[in-house]
């Protein structure tokens, strides 16, 4: 854990030691400002190398954050984070400076605003896209309840691209409420931007013969207003509102109902406190185009942007070099596999393509856009747009493979259902960060796939116990099945299971059994096949026999292993990372209890809460899903009248 | 049923009774397509007259119909057409004009395209926005076959509204891929379009000062060209391009990544042709802006769009008078139900805010619309914002009610989970057309909300009986739950419920028993509650003597009842419109085969299959949940060993 802010570290934040509030803030001067921001990037720098977290974007936005708090009112005024994981900043000023060392641990500070964590946190967020929604909504709040709070969404140009953004400010527009969009356009998602969009951000700031001809209009049409009588001026001020909207560089915003102003360097904080001051004296739907460096003020994080989108922690904080022992080698990750398996793949079938969502490196797909770039599609935050682009590019002949993170897919619900699995297309959904995912907690848990899935028609879904069955699945995915498909996995490195060079496919809907017993059985799936293994042993002390398997298919369900099951066992622990509602346990216990009446089922998976954050051994532990735990709840389960 | 093209009706379409397939209708003269165009208007609105169906936007795209069939080269080039029920002129002059009478009917040809129906439907639509993406995928899968086909797009404006058309034109624009987007522009989705987009639109082709000084624009740098030097001229090129860009109606679209033209005459046959073959020959992404009229040619629909966007059938085809005998007066819908008690509450209570996603009308939010203007807010095609904007209002002290068909919902997932439960916000979820919906088919049948609602934390989620249940439950959504709360109810009337003035709390949580009975027990939710009373008459005579529960609530299920029910039944029928996979059936199995084991339990619902269009009747049957069909399943479970 980062170490906590004692009386001697005091002297080394001699500013923030002492901003309790933001109405602190506001007694400083503009100098000290600078000082202030300066304060923050090492306050950060320090934290990330220690406990790890986001960092290039906490770093892009020291100077944003700082102005931010300077001109507006918070927690009067309502500040929304897009994806909130460049809040860093926003909680140092905001009170929380003396609890940012336990920032993302077990018990501490979440690393996303949370609404019960501080007044000052207006919106709960974590997913990309959702803040001017958010803002639209505390903006339309206010103004029927006839207060007059100033909204403030600050958004990304990476999270512009996801399609709710848009429906946000088309309606922002449509109502034209005061909101202040402050587009934070660092040309980087977590990877650097794509679209149409970000190509027309780009242009905006660097397009000098653009500047040169507006100007040139504007004098013209001021020349021309001169000669002119007064109706031709009222007509020509009529024009002039017209050539204003088009010769303003965020025409784009502008068509939605926006005025546009910017784009400004997003680390002077002089030139940043003078715009919100006027922004915060407009009354209507405004943008303020701001250009920021992600990672600004440590250099390793400026030349590589991507690696340093987040970071374990544990580096120098001069060099930014590896401090951590080296230690035992870890097994590969789940994604490293899952990456190389599916650009070995690609490399003998030309009809296998990939889609991310701005989560190259996230998925390992970086692998295939290097290996293969001509079948690799970045399609933005984007999630909607990605399924149903694979729909097309199915129904067109090829095998698209759309690798995303569950708790994003659920943003892609209705195109699996729709675009997908009503036309039994075969698309490959590679469903990553399935289960836990530790510090980032619960707006990053995939503890729901599972469960939204299986209602689906058509679809195939299943979950590999360890890496090699990651590659026998993703074979298994692309040649076995025709139709929809889904693999789900999890964060993080496997179990080392020993990978064979050949893939060999899994017959569809087939579990297996790991270990002969009877009475008991544990029957698990994905990240809890070796749990129950593990669990298995301590219950064998205890008398247990229990027999063990992996169910790897949760539709179609292996009923006749289930029979088997029932034919040897009274007792059936279903054990999962998902939610116990909806999962491979409702499943079992739908199928057996119809079919073997009076066998005892019992559900162990996540419950049917919000799981916090914190590590995975203290997050399984708090839900009762490591092995020791397990064992416990499985023997109660077993002996329970 | 609508009558089928006989001999001696073929004299009433000479032209249309020509054409098999596209090809015949390219070797027809320009002002034969006007003639192919009278014909199609007239067996469209022939059509819906009898049948029913949508009708407004297939009498707006006649002319586009014919012109694209004319110029592009279908089943070769594709044709995508967003939302899909436009394309009755689409099915007419691909090979269907004589099974046009079955369209929408059991067994018959479905309302939307279908790829197993013909070759020409290049990508299954139902659901709106989806086109462009879908274009991208055929588009990218084209590209990398190395073949050449054309890939179209056909949109309207309220459905580019919809997030992940942006999506799709920010990839498109970023891969530059060869796909023409026509903008169907008829200012409507089914109701009149909203938002910052759709005024911008309307300005293009009014705007005549703007185009006044786009000229000047021009001419200026005409002038400017010829009084300058070769390497000035060059500079000035460049300075044009800037100027194209920006004075470009369509510079929204530019920004994207898109060419655009436009806008055109939508019921000029002879420009569209001219227009189209011109896009056909341009190998980038472009967007053809089209005006059209929905309802033309039907002056009833012109006038009243709304109203006619769909039919019931039944008119005159002069008039559009109601033909249909007014019979016995029908219950009132659950739709006007909830649409007037909403009312009546918000009129006491200022708090109330409601929300709809472009279905004012359908959802009977208009009734709202019209008595509290101020607190209605119709976000355009934008289910995610709709979400997270409620979400903002409840955080901004607020309470949203937010009405939305249970299929759309599906394109919200993540907001409800995210910005919603996460935060247990107060949002009132009012859920339309949950369970099948007839016609529409499987694109719009509320099938899975049960399900993807069961796994979501903090959530209450219900489902009236009757419509005075309704009343109740809205009124127990909006005063005794504190957190998100979802309602489900279906399309169409009630059972006729009595309607009380006053509004009774449910307790939370809480069934109740129908009909006291022993060993066989039906519970029902939703619909199901007066069909299991139905049920139970048929059984009844057979010796039964079935205990008949409402559950009322999927979430929290009444497990006090459910213990009754096992200290009386050993077998228990659990029955509700909605995937028998994760919904009331499953929690109930869950429930009692964990506490009684050895209680038979079965669940009666929608297979886990895409239910076809149809009579509700009809669907019923073929699913087994009529009372006939159900109380013969139910016997043969309660006999089975």
């Amino acid at each position: 854990m980062a170490v906590p802010i004692t009386p001697s570290q005091t002297q080394a934040y001699p500013l923030l030691s002492g901003i309790k509030t933001p109405e602190d803030l506001k007694k400083l001067s503009l100098s000290e400002l600078e000082l202030v921001a300066a304060e923050c990037r090492k306050r950060v720098i320090e934290l990330v190398s220690v406990n790890g977290g986001h960092f290039g974007s906490s770093l892009g936005v020291v100077e944003l954050t700082v102005a931010l708090h300077y001109v507006y009112d918070s927690p009067r005024d309502r500040i929304v984070w897009d994806v909130g994981h460049q809040a860093y900043v926003h909680k140092i000023l905001t009170g929380r400076m003396a609890e940012m060392h336990t920032n993302r641990q077990y018990g501490g500070l979440a690393g996303f605003p949370k609404r019960n964590e501080s007044p000052h946190d207006a919106f709960d967020t974590g997913h990309a896209s959702t803040s001017i929604s958010a803002a639209a909504g505390l903006a339309a709040a206010r103004d029927l309840a006839g207060r007059d709070e100033k909204i403030v969404a600050v958004i990304g140009d990476g999270s512009m691209t996801g399609g709710m953004a848009f429906e946000a400010m088309n309606h922002l527009g449509d109502i034209k409420s005061d909101v202040l969009v402050v587009l934070n356009d660092n040309q980087m998602a977590i990877s650097p931007s794509t679209g149409g969009l970000k190509n027309y951000l780009v242009n905006i700031p660097l397009n000098k013969t653009y500047n040169k001809l507006r100007k040139f209009v504007w004098d013209s049409i001021s020349l021309l207003n001169n000669e002119l009588g007064e109706t031709a001026k009222t007509a020509v001020h009529r024009i002039e509102d017209g050539v204003k909207a088009a010769f303003t560089p965020g025409a784009f915003f502008e068509a939605l109902g926006f005025r546009y102003f910017g784009p400004i360097d997003g680390h002077n904080i002089e030139q940043l406190v003078k715009a919100l001051r006027e922004m915060r004296s407009l009354p209507h739907p405004k943008l303020l185009h701001v250009i920021t460096t992600k990672g600004k003020g440590f250099k390793p994080a400026e030349d590589n942007q991507s690696k340093w989108h987040a970071s374990a922690g544990g580096f120098d904080i001069e060099t930014g070099r590896n401090l951590k022992p080296s230690g035992n080698p870890t097994p590969p990750k789940y994604q490293e596999v899952f990456g190389e398996a599916l650009v070995e793949l690609a490399l003998k079938d030309s009809t296998i393509t990939a889609i991310t969502a701005a989560m190259p490196s996230g998925t390992s797909l970086d692998l295939f856009q290097n290996a293969i770039p001509s079948r690799f599609y970045d399609v933005g935050i984007a999630e909607q747009h990605a399924v149903t682009f694979a729909a097309g590019m199915a129904a067109g002949g090829f095998k698209p493979v759309f690798a995303i993170y569950s708790t994003f897919l659920q943003r892609a619900y209705d195109q699996i259902i729709h675009d997908v699995a009503l036309q039994n297309l075969h698309v490959v959904f590679a469903i990553d960060r399935a289960g836990l995912v530790g510090e980032d907690g619960p707006t990053h848990h995939g503890a729901f796939d599972l469960s939204f899935l299986h209602a689906v028609p058509n679809l195939v879904v299943m979950a590999p116990g360890d890496e090699q069955e990651l590659r026998n699945m993703l074979y298994t995915a692309l040649y076995e099945v025709k139709g929809p498909v889904a693999i789900r996995y999890p964060r993080g490195s496997g179990n080392g299971a020993l990978l064979h060079k050949e893939f060999t496919p899994i017959a569809v809907g087939k579990g297996r059994v790991l270990r002969e017993g009877s009475s008991l059985a544990l029957l698990g799936i994905g990240t809890m096949v070796n749990r129950s293994l593990e669990t298995a042993a301590l219950l064998e002390p205890l008398g247990f026999d229990p027999m063990v398997c992996d169910m790897r298919f949760m539709k179609p369900l292996d009923k006749e292993l289930l029979d088997t099951v029932a034919s040897r066992c009274t007792h059936v622990a279903v054990i999962e990372e998902n939610s116990t509602i909806g999962g491979l346990g409702s499943g079992v216990v739908d199928y057996l209890s119809r079919t073997h009446p009076g066998i005892r089922i019992e559900k162990f998976g996540l419950p049917d809460a919000f799981v916090t954050h914190g590590s995975m051994s203290e997050l399984y532990h708090e839900i009762g899903l490591d092995a020791r735990t397990l064992s416990e709840r499985i023997g109660e389960f077993y002996r329970a009248p």
